[in-house]
């Protein structure tokens, strides 16, 4: 019996013949030396308790995103801060976006949450429309969950919109989290942090996972100027959640904002080819303005990709989404390239198929 | 400003100058040399998400124990599973002995659970005594924490009355949460594992942390045959709670039961030789059958053994303990040679002050 929810991503690379996992969005670089000879180097130090207030650590995301410590919480990845501000907060009802990551749900139905969805449409390229205020102005929420960059369609949430999103639960006291794990790969500035001064509602989730492609170290963090609701989150688990090899790899990874640009621009280049790439194998190709693209081909595409060891993310499950609809990550030129192909031969099979045999 | 509660173990070395810390109850021998090994191997992996099953750790840990996979479920360290049994439980009353591990009572808060502290008494080297099962009895709590050994004491529960706990527990359908992070380094049999088929209302807490000496890892599992249970605690947090490294090494931990006997007899021997040179300080020391043991000094000692960079345990704000009493770890006889030479030092001073300024 295997406990946890279904399908949680990243865990098929440990029971199915993968070559290259395209079901992650990291980035494409990897993880920065410094970075894994910083955790490699602390595995001699595993017979200490790490520490449990990182205080290294978060001297060191301070200086990265230019907010105060008091402002800042680590945690067990970014996954668990989701946990624990649910459990902080205890919020009545939520608006969650659909499709988007479905840790949010899971972790509102933990805590036993209400949950209202605003479902994205195809026709609007599943972009966060402006009636997404007005949305909120009627909601009787205490909460709303945002992605920008949104998982797992790609698109950042135009300013406009966000202004009004600002703007309206400000008015209505509406708690914003916005998770913004994907956006320092984006290469856009600041969208939220400028507010967290004067909105204590605003919570930002952050992450180095994506960033610095180390999602087997887990840890995430936070920002946010409501200092009790930091506090609180911190007494909903232990006093150890985050590990020494973490601590130290978040550390070294704060230090090399230069190795982030670099990423930025190999994402730009390859995530262009890709659009055009999928688009020529007459898949329906989302906008994205992130490390990972969204486009609907032939259900089924998956598993034809896979004999060649290529996984990419069925999106089927999400609400709002339906069969056909898959996520791939955009990662180095080489890697993709060899999805490129194993993409066109699948969809030159179903067609061939759809010509010989279809009705 | 520091989040999280006053004064979790093992963050003091982070920020005092401290040679030899006597504050945390790990293996004396270290880490095993696959364990590191295997830890450091696995950080060229972290650009993999962790299997959210463990299925290889939780293969390990079903061979190491003995005990069906099904009754497994592993954590972010032991101290994340109190949490998500008390998420996923939500006891209403809980009977608690005092002194014992603070984090029980942590848990319990952030799950709005009343508590019931059944006070263990110096008189009787606060040991559980045969009344506790009619205190049992009597109780209206839904579920009972038991520490064996306990931390601090360092006592393991007699056969009898651990007997006498499992009926009236099992008459009377209060749940019972075992910790038993430290048996295995006692050299105990199976206490309670046994019952674990018999008993859905039976959970048991274990950690690599203490017996393979790796707590900067995170990594505990829990066993328990209610399998409604581990599927809800598993609910109750993230998809990726345990680390690539933390798994990969407690894979190898498990293979190193010979590793865990050498430690053992370490133990036993320096402990007795630690508890008489205690005695011979003048302070009132506790029977042990742990890696650890509690004994009673004058206020301040901790202070004293400080400035020759030693830590112990103040053990002061426990409920059931007063000034003067302190923990310290079993540790190797080179170490241990240290702590005697500065606590005799401090034992001295102190006397030596009283005799001339006391009243």
């Amino acid at each position: 019996m295997l406990y946890k929810t279904a399908n949680p991503h990243g865990g098929d690379v440990y029971t199915k013949e993968i070559k290259i996992d395209f079901t992650t969005n990291l980035n494409p670089l990897g993880a920065p030396l410094s970075v894994t000879e910083a955790a490699k180097a602390s595995i001699s130090s595993i017979g200490r308790y790490p520490d449990p207030y990182c205080r290294k650590l978060i001297d060191a995301i301070a200086e990265y995103e230019g907010v105060e410590k008091d402002f800042i919480l680590a945690g067990n990845g970014a996954a668990e801060l989701i946990y624990s501000y649910v459990y902080a907060l205890r919020p009545k009802k939520a608006v969650l976006t659909a499709p988007s990551f479905s840790e949010y749900e899971r972790a509102l139905d933990a805590a036993g949450c209400e949950k209202d969805r605003y479902l994205l449409r195809e026709e609007s390229g599943f972009e966060i429309g402006p009636d997404f205020a007005d949305y909120l102005e009627k909601s009787d929420a205490d909460l709303v969950f945002i992605c920008d960059p949104n998982s797992p369609t790609g698109r950042l949430i135009r300013p406009e919109v966000l202004d009004a999103i600002v703007d309206i639960c400000s008015k209505r006291k509406i708690r914003i989290f916005a998770d913004e794990c994907f956006l320092d790969l984006t290469g856009s500035e600041d969208r939220l942090k400028r507010h967290l001064n004067d909105m204590p509602g605003l919570f930002i989730l952050k992450a180095f996972t994506k960033s610095y492609a180390m999602p087997g170290l887990r840890l995430g963090y936070c920002l946010c100027s409501d200092q009790e609701l930091l506090s609180a989150m911190s007494k909903t688990g232990q006093s150890w959640n985050v590990s020494i090899p973490a601590q130290v790899a978040g550390i070294a990874a704060a230090g090399e904002k230069d190795y982030l640009k670099k990423s930025i621009d190999v994402i730009k280049e390859e995530r262009e080819r890709l659009i055009v790439a999928l688009a020529a194998c007459g898949f329906k190709v989302c906008h994205s303005d992130a490390n990972y693209i969204l486009f609907r081909g032939q259900a089924g595409l998956d598993e034809l990709v896979l004999k060649d060891g290529i996984a990419i993310k069925d999106c089927s499950s999400y609400p709002g989404l339906s069969k056909g609809w898959y996520r791939t990550a955009v990662k180095l030129p080489e890697e993709n390239d060899v999805l490129i192909t194993a993409l066109k031969k699948a969809a030159n099979a179903v067609s061939f198929a759809g010509s010989n045999g279809g009705r």
